[in-house]
């Protein structure tokens, strides 16, 4: 089936499972739906969203817009403030699809006023409480300066304000989520409140995986945006995000060398593979779960057992009680990486349970692109 | 020149002088010089090391063997113990050059004598002190117990021992390095004493980039293996290993956004570009250090600037006293990345300064070998 390893599995019925969930909760909130393609990058997956309903996405990338406009997705949001640099590309691509482009300041506007010749839908980045990029909520001044600059290019189309709660990924337990999400809420409904007169069909764009998972009310927003929850993974594990039932993605590695005494073990699967992100699960720091592999599917993960540090191509694993002393060279195991997108990126290839290949775009290809 | 951002671009002078530098270091040492390609897996850069006298090399993975061997190098030492599903590949290579593997316990030794028919020669992986793999030096029990079973296979020579002083990563500063190399060596000593009648021809391969950096005195050892410092990185800056000036790699990303009121700024380049290694410097956690770019190449890192945090696809550049603020979207910087191992995986391809492409082997295209 796969000639080599460490491999990427991924478990189809989970990953449907987890779409379709979704896909249920905004229709139910009569939500829009643009999952961002960014976790997966595969055409092969992001097939298995049309299934339920699904006909516009968000990309991150305009590399990432360009691979999914050539499989037939037309209404694209690239979710990253513009890049001058991208222009041509964006201009070439917005006359072929519905694209939508973000800037994050009227500095990142600027910058596209004299470069971007076609027709895009127009989103202000909003920071409700990341601080990564995007304008305050209550910058009511900032946003209008961007809105008459937006109203004077007549091929700008101006769509309405999206944020990310990427602070959410700090969160633990539901109840913490769900404070962050209503704080959102409520600053992103003055902001609807504040422009609703001028732009009365304006859309309000949210939406990270922890709170599109723990949440059911989104009062107040348009459209929601989550990519993770298509693999999730250790980390929105230990967010409160998921169980780990619906962790749809875990990295297959051979067993290299057993040390009982020290209740460690070796494996090939290391930095390169699952990507360096850790996070802590019951207060330990960790980059993966551990679990049996029965060269079909993985099993729940093994309690006490964690990847404890990596090395380019090594991953050591620490484990309780001898549960995983039987183990011996060549034996496989299953790891449920810490952070899917960055091991999906990594990898760059995907298997199913049937040995089924999924090609993933990473930034690798971009080079050709 | 380039198409698309952001690129990993590479110093070939700096590159040649590192090279030169750790040559002429292990020829006055009287070492033989085994370096280390997992840093660059490019064949490119390989072919660099043959103008500096190298004939021999060490790499990570027999997917990382196969690629160098098509390319003339025909003395390859496999320094990641033995993984059993490659023993069909290992038999085929060690067909065509001369193949050293590792074995990091009886365990790991046994799992190869039933399945490695060709012709190889053997190391045995010790521990003294990174604590990954391998066997403690005074452990002279167990290492019998694996020269036995090595010696009865007429296909396995043993070659000698072979050890990754990789705690010297957690050093900081010369006297603490050379404090972890001088007992390296000195546990290193007793070991070779205590063999020495039985193997007199007997190898200690050793080395990591920060002693090999940093040390002038070798004493009994027989050769060295660093990889790192082709390009070094602020990793081994904040180690002490290099200066500013010997970093030979920096990826090259465009300006997204300014926030001069809050002394930040956006580039786009995240974790998988420049994975999610980070490192202390001035006490201060940092994925990078930041350089202004001129188009061709880049200057001494800009005082007081450094990535703070990453996203997949954002970088957050913190800096202070106005030093970046007349920076616009469109600009480009360079990044000094913190482990450029990482980083050459996660880009998958080098460019030089005359826009040349350097190809990388890198763990994608490990699915094709």
């Amino acid at each position: 089936m796969i000639s080599d390893y460490p491999f990427l599995l991924v478990d189809i019925e989970r990953c449907e499972r987890n779409i379709a969930d979704m896909a249920i909760k905004a229709k139910n909130a009569k939500l829009s739906f643009r999952p961002h393609f960014k976790t997966h990058q595969s055409r092969a997956i992001g097939r298995l969203f049309k299934k339920y309903g699904v006909d516009k996405i968000t990309v991150s990338s305009i590399g990432m817009a360009e691979y999914f406009a050539s499989d037939g997705w037309c209404d694209i949001t690239i979710a990253f403030p513009f890049i001058p640099h991208t222009a041509e590309r964006v201009n070439a691509l917005a006359e072929k699809i519905n694209l939508n482009l973000i800037f994050s300041s009227p500095r990142n506007l600027l910058a596209a006023l004299d470069v971007i010749s076609a027709k895009i839908g127009v989103f202000i980045e909003i920071d409700v409480g990341q601080n990564r990029s995007g304008i305050l909520p209550e910058d009511t001044r900032t946003q209008a300066l961007m809105l008459n600059l937006i109203a004077d290019k007549s091929n700008f189309s101006f769509k309405g304000f999206l944020t990310h709660a990427g602070h959410s990924y700090s969160a633990r337990g539901k109840s913490e989520i769900e404070k962050i999400h209503t704080e959102a809420l409520t600053r992103l409904a003055k902001l609807r409140a504040f422009w609703k007169e001028q732009y009365p069909d304006i859309i309000i764009s949210y939406g990270d995986t922890p709170t599109c998972s723990v949440a059911d009310d989104f009062w107040g927003i348009s459209e929601i945006r989550p990519g993770n929850f298509v693999f999730y993974d250790t980390m929105q594990l230990g967010i409160g995000s998921c169980n780990v039932s619906q962790i749809a993605a875990a990295l297959i590695v051979p067993v290299v060398d057993v040390y009982p005494e020290k209740q460690k073990l070796i494996v090939h699967g290391g930095a390169v593979h699952l990507s360096k992100e850790k996070t802590a699960i019951n207060g330990i720091d960790c980059y993966g779960l551990v679990s049996r592999f029965n060269n079909k599917v993985w099993d729940e993960p093994t309690p006490g057992a964690y990847v404890k540090s990596l090395s380019q191509e090594h991953g050591i694993i620490q484990y309780e009680n001898g549960s995983l002393d039987d183990l011996k060279p060549g034996d496989l195991l299953a790891i449920l990486p810490v952070h899917s997108c960055l091991t999906v990126d990594s990898m760059g290839a995907m298997y199913d349970f049937d040995g089924n290949v999924y090609d993933v775009l990473s930034k690798n290809n971009n080079h050709e692109a």
